[in-house]
């Protein structure tokens, strides 16, 4: 989705992509075939580079530290990824620097989780502090037996376990930031993202009746820690709304699912401000084209075949927005996505939902 | 910028450029080099596809022929294209279709030409039936000595002379419609075309101060002209805004530079429909997303690193959208383009010319 924005800003994209079929080597006019975990590679990469992005946060320590040194921009640097990788490592930053979040403990062994669970009560959340993403990596336990069966699973490689507290929130929000090398930030409406089974469902942008002083207070949360954790390109903060103000649950640092409306919904798409931050050129306005935006992932059904559902789809609305993303259809996978942008936020998300559903293979007419 | 549309589709492409610096190459995943005017190497490309286009209308009588029996479908076919190729040949399929044209004649020797001054008097217009574009291949004549001078010159291939009256109008239009195989249509909105030096300097979505019945009318004559051709993908009309009506000017079978203002003016852009014609999809919306939509084109001026003007720019004004095709800057090649959105017209113009200029090197500051 940033081929756009580059072609329109004359910016020549290279990726490094595992196979010719991964979606970026589909759509990226020069793509350099290998493996994103191979330090080697990805120097020679980077050194043919002005500036390096990521798409998403899955560096190993080894190609972070020849990233460090490679003598190229990379944004967001290594030492700001960190804390988009480990969620331990985030717990710790934010809890320095005063931002609300879940009450988090470091689990070693069995014990310190049940400290935790007298602390805050079960249920209560054991994470991996890395490799989780979709629900993945996460468990919810209810008792101490529960604690030792999720204890005996494989962590991932330099994952360590996190306790937090299971919050009660209103609905979950996230807010947006781009922030460029020079300290020049923008902010994006707050939004609501609506899960189903663990992963995003839809998005509403802006979150709808959110009172405006936590809605500034988001952002502000978000303006705070791509300042203070020094990130560079787009950051997303994923929040939960309680009754006593918002607190982190996650963060990405990358154009993010959560911000996918602003491709039609927003004057400057995130995919194209995360290339301006990049660059270090001004950044555009995060400012909304309309009222609402909806945006709904399509997740991989029982239709392989995406394109015949293109026909349906199109002609009921010639006023939606479709976003297929040349993957192979998998269940539960993430293929593509929806948008419609206007004034009535009902009629928007049935139209978006029903879009969805049809592309799924949920419904047939 | 057709491949922001092709990417949201899903829709691969694969581009016959000259030589891989050619911006589409630089912005398309799969280029194949050769010559487009190469009749065996245009027939294998062809083959290698599922749906043939074009982003231009310069195809020899060779290639138009391999193209009729190529076995996949051509989108505008070949039948089709001559009238957008060859100005007679449009001349004389308008006129038959009682379609309003400016008067003209063809001009076989100077006689012609001057029984064709008597009639509409001097000055007239000489212009090739072929190969002229952006006012290259059209001189206006004042009298019989000029005549003789103008038919001295080189016609281009397959090319033959044309007399057309000059036509006092009141300013020039353009309507743009979408076709597809189905018979599908969606009509843009009328757009005022601005012109400098024989060049579209400034397009204004939707003309200002345009008569409805005037705008219905062209809307009218570009559907009628759509299907009575055959036309498949976009079609272009230009027309002279006159105090008798709208005539017909030129044609265009292609995303054309009046229809730029719609990637964020329109909630489906020209790029997206003639991608989804072609494919016989259904069409998107054509509808307006504000008020009034501003095009200006970028120039080739005296600066040759257009990426330095960027940072004043986008600075200067964060909503502009800017669009850089890669070229080489040459003194008065198109070489980019900026659209505004808005509600406040003079202040949308105001911006986009600064930029221009800006971009020009006209100005700088």
């Amino acid at each position: 989705m940033s081929v756009a924005p580059a072609t329109s800003l004359g910016v020549r994209f290279t990726v490094l992509a595992n196979n010719a079929e991964e979606p970026a080597a589909q759509v990226v006019a020069e793509t350099v075939l290998g493996s994103k975990d191979d330090p080697h590679t990805v120097l020679e990469f980077a050194r043919s580079c002005d500036v390096v992005t990521f798409d998403h946060e899955l560096l190993t320590p080894e190609v972070m530290e020849v990233l460090r040194n490679c003598g190229k921009p990379v944004y967001p640097s290594p030492q700001a990824v960190i804390y988009a990788q480990d969620k331990l490592e985030m717990r710790r930053a934010l809890t320095d620097l005063g931002i609300p979040c879940p009450r988090w403990a470091q689990v070693d062994c069995a014990e310190d989780a049940i400290n935790f669970a007298a602390e805050v009560g079960y249920p209560f959340i054991l994470k991996t502090s890395r490799g989780g993403y979709d629900g993945k990596g996460v468990w919810f336990v209810h008792s101490k037996a529960e604690i030792a069966a999720v204890l005996e699973k494989k962590l991932p490689s330099g994952s360590q376990w996190l306790a937090e507290e299971k919050v009660e929130f209103v609905r979950e929000l996230a807010a947006q930031v781009a922030r460029s090398p020079s300290d020049q930030c923008v902010a994006y409406p707050v939004v609501h993202t609506i899960q189903r089974n663990g992963i995003c469902f839809e998005v509403v942008s802006p979150a709808p009746d959110l009172d405006p002083g936590v809605a500034a207070r988001a952002q502000e949360i978000a303006l705070q820690i791509a300042r203070e954790l020094d990130v560079v390109g787009m950051l997303a903060v994923e929040l939960f709304d309680t009754d006593n103000g918002v607190l982190v649950n996650e963060l990405a640092m990358r154009p993010h699912n959560s911000g996918h409306w602003s491709i039609e919904g927003s004057t400057t798409s995130q995919f194209e401000n995360h290339l301006r931050a990049i660059l270090d050129l001004p950044l555009g306005s995060p400012r909304a084209l309309a009222q609402w935006s909806v945006m709904g992932n399509i997740l991989g059904g029982n239709v392989p075949d995406l394109y015949s559902a293109y026909r349906h789809v199109f002609a009921r609305d010639p006023e939606l927005h479709s976003h297929l993303y040349g993957k192979t259809v998998k269940p539960g996978r993430k293929v593509g996505h929806v948008t419609a942008v206007g004034s009535d936020l009902r009629e928007l998300r049935s139209r978006v939902e029903h879009a969805v559903a049809y592309f799924t293979g949920e419904i047939n007419e």
